[in-house]
């Protein structure tokens, strides 16, 4: 192990109320590559202290906006090295593009942007800067979501077939976001969230899994919205079916009214000789089903995995991990990336990192979504 | 407990290498209301003495045709007093239409008939003969499927809201039919099976137990249909959009390529206020999940539940059922109501058990699913 | 499949309110092989004849004590091929030597008789007739209970180490044999149950699943009995140690108060290089640990497992079978044996079906325990 | 949200190769409340140096020894508030004496001492110095560990009757060390390990587990001790019966030669109406069961949580949270704790976090087990 100092991070949003920001600052931290140092966690300058003293940073570095921490940050010696961006969809964009015109990197809260218009222009000013962006689809980060990837990678399970991935969670069943659930609120709220609910909330963490897991790409989909909740002003509820660039097919479901479901993510891939699935709520097994053979599971840290999945391993098998350990899986390869970045090597992300492809890609996903709903049928990807 | 005699069945298919026709003589002696004492096992003579000696009959019951057994069996003063059909499907209708020519009630192997069109046709026949008519469903002789279907009549979750149904098998991975294995030859030829694959052999249970839990009747339905094995010649996965008579809506999948998977057939039912989500692998389960409460496993025989599932236990809870068990279910429902026929009480098969209207249903799903794959969008159903 | 005639049952016990009479019955004629033909159901004449009616069978062999019953029989042409004991425990020896004297052979509930000495006499008398005798350890009968017990001698898991067998139930946690639950009343009774409570009506199961399973016999044990429940007269819950004849060690446990378990029966054995877990609620799976490999999960039915499992499938994987079919697994086995002693090929049983010599150990371990818990120590078994 | 500072901690153990220092670092900083500064990491100055440099502290902080490291961090004005102890077994006692001789608080590594009789030392030390002394027994630390025991202080499960908690582990199951694995090595040499080998590894987990959980104090002991692996020079199998203070009674088992078993532990409490189960390797459900009612599962984080589990909930229900979270938790507790200590308000730790009290028991523990093992009896507590 080589020596190390921790790089400093700005996070902007993750005030009082929040759920998001302090996860991003635990996930950050955990594996000791960076600290907080700075935010601007709040549009109030008063709340925004409030939160820097509870998350322990110097009281001149808790800023009451991004332009403001960004601007005094720079000028320091011992400034941030990235933002983190934790806000309200609507202002994801706006914040990184101040971020990398001023230099900085960025890791940025999915889903990248609020419009998949916003994500071109992102996409651009990323390659543009050649700055290090990060997205933190949390899922990527599970042990044994990388053995699943492996698996397909390496053809375990023959050609794949079949997929079958779904999101189901039941906390929006009721009209939380009149009754004042924060939470609820901006993400019902189109201004704030864009233009799509349940699939923007969650359908893209489930598409991107998708992607990542299988290594195939959607190239058409077929998608019927619902918005359940009377009033609501955005979907709630998705059905979708799915074609692959290999020839494989099957659905994507997401929703937000699935009454007794907590956050029921689970991928199933089929090929032609055997399928794995996965499930958010039980992170640390992987269920591998062969044509011919028992069935197996696969469990989180254990030998026989390959190197992806061991690469991330914290404790011994059979001590669990969880969400935050997936989510600071992200940061230690974000931080190990901009490290030599900052070294002047300024290599890609690691592919086991999603950035900003896998950003537009999860806009196109609501824009092409939300077409098909309109014409009732197939739209190309 | 009054006395009562056997019901006396005739067995139609079931010969040597049959899977399901023994499976229907199992259950319908299980619980001692019918005894198998006649049959045309196979459409060889031999073969058909040969499985008749293996039933135990009398050899003199065992016939060459299922029309040679109709015409021995009216003449006899113990002659059979139903007919149970376990053939390929392009047989249902014939056989069905010349037993209750003969005035003989018809137990039936789903799906009904071959094709909608002949499925009218039998209803029309069913109608006019006035005779009993089952049809096993045998998922709905679960008694935690009862449970659910009551839990969902009596509004325990609230209006339903989403749907999700699914029946996955692995078997037909590979091509089976072109290597001789009998089960897969039929199945995959129209002639004999009709035009739908996966989603006239397992499809139809997964379309029937939808309706038959939910209480609920499928209004339209957009399907796509695919033949992943090479040269199959009939569909052999399906994913669908359901939506149903009260405004819910969700999906249907029916597969028998996801290899790896054995039987998994489950249903997934979403209220205001609640789930429910029951598997015929763990048939003697039924999970219960609440907006605000814990989730809930209600076990089968368990004093808790309800009327119809309470009815159903034969051995006290801790003690599984299985697929016997819920088959003969339907034999005993089905012989208690041809008892009374036979008393001169035509009462109409009491609800709990698939009947003609089922029958004609299934055969609808499977044209619709075809038609709207064709069209590549909604179809009204 | 050659032709036969169904074997003819007389069934002692099982009049109304009976649980395991009906179970009997059922498991009895499942495959074909047997029929229910007489019966002394009740000890009085009424209700004898009342479930006889019930049963279907003719009102003249339903006969008001197992002497009558007996002695009818076997001047009868078409007389019981065997009886069936299905009575409070005191009651079984004298039936089983009634019969015996009356060289009819006997299939009998567990346990085998109400004391150990009795079991003594009883096997004194069935290896004197030369008469097929079969015990129903019920659990014996599944089909992953098979697998297991072939794993095991095939040494798939290296030398066995550890065991841990243990069989919990709720039922009992309120004194139910004081509140008119006819069940438990006689299993209170020590006159007519017998000396041991759990460990005598639940213990002895898990006591012969444990040595069934693994090839082993228990060579000593240290238990420790409790009566949990005020007033009971026997014991409730049982703890104990037991050493095997290979050196391997481990644990038996029983409870009837076990508040909220239904029927948790499970086993673990440990070898060197691996595990198998087998829960009696999740009969058709078994669980495959290895050191240093995936968990694996073995299904009934499928294509890898070996010939003793597959030999007692009845419908393909997926399909799931239970608590009867694994009573009739035995009774399919008693009945072949049977046939062929009529031959007069009076080979001894086959050694995967339960016989007197396991009605004697597992009479032996209640007098073990006993004494055990007495001296609060080891005894040699 | 006050604001506060981080508290410093100085770490002694955790040079490269070993599991358990990186473990507590990660859980002491995860809350954001401690930050790791100073450490001796290694008996080696070079290896420590290497290790510190790994966390990225300042090199002058890296000690050789834990004696200098207390020397040096006292005379400083931002030295360590606390010393965490994560060495084997035999240095336990000297580091705490030399910290809290030091005034420095201890947050020590389980078990507390090597010896029963250095146990009694150290909490005499304890007492005596009114130092904060905190055990990290991790599994306190989730959140569903502590709902179960808030639902038994609660009574919940009426008046508690039976006890069953077991740790299996394989992976001692060959003789790791005799093959340089650095892990195995200590913990089979009684020198640096004590004389408990399975039972102080884990066994002392699970004893702690169940008097935590359940509330009860064990009064006797019988216990059998094993060691499977030849030559090696401790136990690694036990089985042991418990009596509890209010009459309870059960089984405690530990193993590390169950091959196949990874991590499992599992508590298990029966009342007179209900019972509960609890399990490590899927932490974040409580499965609840009921004489009268249906078994449920309650979520972590869950609204209808006890204020105890909800307190430690840091992500919302569905989110899996784990091992280091639990571990995290203690930190947190420790460190509110002795923020209050430093402000002069010296109160008793809280009940929830283990103490002194925890780490004499679990050596008290250890100590009865091989008393009652050599006596093949039971023994008082």
């Amino acid at each position: 192990m080589a020596e190390r100092r921790k790089l400093r991070m700005g996070l902007v949003g993750g005030g009082p109320g929040a759920f998001i920001g302090p996860v991003h600052r635990i996930a950050a931290e955990l594996d000791g590559r960076c600290e907080l140092v700075a935010g601007a966690f709040s549009q109030s300058a008063e709340r925004s202290r409030a939160a820097g003293a509870a998350f322990g940073i110097d009281p001149a570095r808790a800023y009451a906006s991004y332009g403001e921490m960004i601007e005094a940050e720079r000028k320091r010696n011992d400034g941030i090295d990235f933002v983190v961006i934790t806000t309200p969809n609507h202002l994801h964009l706006p914040i990184a593009l101040a971020a990398m015109k001023a230099g900085i990197p960025v890791m940025s809260d999915k889903p990248a942007t609020a419009t998949y218009t916003e994500a071109l222009e992102l996409e651009k000013a990323v390659r543009g800067s050649g700055l290090p962006y990060g997205l933190t689809h949390t899922y990527a980060g599970y042990a044994m979501v990388r053995e699943a990837r492996a698996m397909c990678a390496a053809g375990k399970l023959g050609a794949l077939r079949k997929v079958a991935v779904e999101y189901l969670q039941g906390w929006l069943s009721r009209p939380l976001e009149t009754a004042g659930h924060k939470q609820a609120e901006w993400r019902s709220d189109p201004a704030r969230n864009g233009p799509g609910g349940a699939i923007g909330d969650i359908g893209t963490h489930a598409f991107h899994l998708l992607e990542y897991i299988s290594g195939l790409k959607v190239t058409a989909i077929n998608a019927t919205l619902r918005t359940v909740v009377p009033w609501r002003k955005l979907d709630d509820d998705c059905n979708a079916f799915v074609r692959m660039n290999n020839g494989a097919a099957g659905t994507l479901a997401c929703s937000q009214v699935a009454a007794g479901e907590l956050n029921e993510m689970r991928v199933r891939i089929y090929g032609e000789t055997g399928s794995i699935e996965w499930r958010q709520q039980d992170p640390n097994r992987l269920i591998v089903k062969w044509l011919d053979g028992p069935e197996e599971i696969h469990h989180a840290a254990a030998g026989y995995l390959g190197r992806d999945a061991l690469a991330v391993a914290r404790v011994p098998a059979g001590h669990p991990e969880g969400y935050l350990e997936a989510f600071a899986v992200l940061y230690r390869e974000f931080a190990d990336a901009l490290l030599e970045w900052k070294k002047g090597n300024p290599q890609p992300l690691p592919a086991t990192l999603p950035g900003i492809e896998a950003g537009v890609r999860g806009m196109r996903f609501i824009e092409r979504v939300i077409e098909s709903n309109r014409i009732a049928g197939w739209v190309e990807f």
